[in-house]
């Protein structure tokens, strides 16, 4: 059985933490989240001058068995094609990794297509993509084990190379859909207030999307254990990324959370072990109208809103730079009494 | 006679950006502002693979004569000892800069202080501060003429220099109070939706500082043209700013917009020549309450919220990532043709 405990996050530091943060030559909060941020990656790391080191970003790709049922408009090899665009550097991810520092690893967690070697890939397939959800469990529980153990293990292998800061993305055919029901039987609300246009969906597309997440639910009576929900719906993409975040918490790795699908992974996560939460930095809100309640849900406050619902880890790549900047901030910066500078009490 | 004509933004190319964004290998709009910012500096360019050169950052210094009259809680001394804290490379503006490859120049544009020659500093002092506004007007139209041109002129020498892309930041005990009035009067609006809590200011505080404006506003009667509104309630830092955006206009460079001072030079920017604003990235909308009312009156999108109320371009500093990733997501991503991937509408 998958088991990991996490510690939660020491407040040993926070009020040195703090002090540092508040003599810094500034009007005290004048640099409003970077500073909130100074003080998570402080904290996550007890240090009063945190380092970033190694940052990766993990790309999880997987089928999902739903896709043939028409819960996306795109057809599902989609999800090896752009696991090929990854591979040869041309997606927006590849772009924005390049650009910030950040490796960016690729994950084939179940996808329906055989891939040869590549320095870029690591093979962690369960299976070549899920069920469909509309007749039978996505996997077994089994099969769901594996995958968190799996991914696990992949963060396990990064952090033993020297990284200590992670971001997770996905790739899957039909994942918001599964995201979304996931979202709904974990935070009880109802399915369409969970359910949106994932990568590009008209109306039409919209309302049977809705009305087959509705069948699905219908067909498939669950325990309702974490493990059974994410077996039953889940993706395989999903569940690893799941078992990442876990593991990700429990070495204290400063975690970059991006958009829905990634989201509804942390989701899981906190229903196996609520202090995954404690680790995460928030990257942005998608376009995707179910992830802003999903955050709310997670009382997350997330640091950009671009409207962009791309997935692929990008709002996690595109905001990196914020977060080392609150580190060099916390860093670097000059204090009032080391600037020689008159603060407003004095 | 200060005087500069800017070109609008040319559309010739609008179609053919529109059209390779369309085409880059992601669902349609999916990376939301991103792709907006991609357009504009496209456009700006008028090149489909635009390029950033020379990021600076200008941070324009000067003293406020109402600064003695309490219109902040900081004493004005504050102003030359943040110019020797960005020389000496310990302020928030030099630790941003640094770490995104931005110059950080710093303009002497009316501190009350003789500095020494430094590498980064540029003498342009008008006056040793402005005069106070509850007394007289607080510059005459010649030093305000004199003072828009020099900000010309030190745009124009780092375009020269290579230089397509530019911010610009302020250091100056009071100037909210100044960029208050001048919102107010230029935007027709009342002084109370335009007066905040600056670098930070109490209940009390807050309020003298309204009664304080009240009484500027009407000890000073004014003609009504920009130039004269600007001499009267100014500082030399806001109309250098003022004259270097226009200049940055006319020579089409991107202008990075920084918060609600730098945003007030801006406006006075385009009452003298309303196409400015053709040429400018709205960085992040900040916590001083009148930024977000102002940001709105020029119908700009900021793309950061993040609490932010430290002014000295640091906005700007931390959102250039941002504005590289646009230029880089325009050039280097893959299409669906390059990448052999079917889109939703084949």
């Amino acid at each position: 059985m998958f088991n990991i405990k996490i510690q939660p996050v020491s407040l040993e530091i926070v009020e040195a933490l703090h002090q540092k943060i508040d003599n810094k030559i500034k009007p005290l909060g004048a640099l409003g989240q970077v500073e909130a941020l100074a003080l998570k990656v402080g904290s996550i790391q007890n240090k009063l001058n945190p380092v970033l080191k190694k940052p990766t970003i993990v790309v999880f790709a997987g089928d999902h068995g739903s896709a043939v049922a028409g819960v996306s408009p795109y057809p599902q090899e989609v999800t090896f094609q752009m696991v090929m665009t990854f591979l040869a550097g041309g997606a927006a991810i590849n772009v924005f990794g390049r650009q910030n520092g950040i490796q960016i690893q690729i994950v084939d967690a179940g996808v329906n297509y055989d891939f040869s070697e590549h320095p870029m890939l690591i093979h962690a397939k369960i299976a070549k993509g899920t069920k469909n959800y509309l007749d039978e469990p996505a996997m077994t529980e089994q099969q769901c084990q594996k995958a968190l153990a799996k991914g696990a293990e992949i963060v396990e292998s990064l952090h033993q190379e020297g990284c200590n800061v992670i971001g997770f993305g996905e790739m899957g055919i039909g994942n918001t859909a599964s995201a979304s029901i996931l979202m709904s039987l974990f935070c009880q609300l109802p399915l369409e207030v969970c359910v949106g246009r994932g990568a590009g969906m008209d109306d039409a597309g919209l309302a049977k999307k809705k009305a087959l997440l509705e069948q699905a639910l219908a067909n498939n009576p669950i325990s309702g254990t974490p493990l059974s929900i994410l077996s039953t719906f889940g993706g395989f993409e999903i569940a690893m990324m799941c078992g990442a975040f876990l593991q990700a918490a429990a070495l204290k790795m400063v975690i970059l959370v991006d958009g829905f699908i990634t989201t509804s992974a942390l989701l899981a996560a906190s229903k196996f072990e609520p202090n995954v939460l404690d680790y995460c930095v928030y990257s942005h809100v998608s376009d995707e109208s179910g992830h802003q309640q999903l955050l709310k849900f997670l009382k997350a406050t997330p640091l950009l809103n671009l409207g962009m619902r791309l997935g692929e880890g990008t709002g996690s790549a595109l905001v990196y730079p914020l977060l080392q900047s609150a580190v060099n901030f916390l860093v670097e910066m000059a204090s009032f009494e080391s600037a020689g500078v008159s603060n407003k009490d004095i």
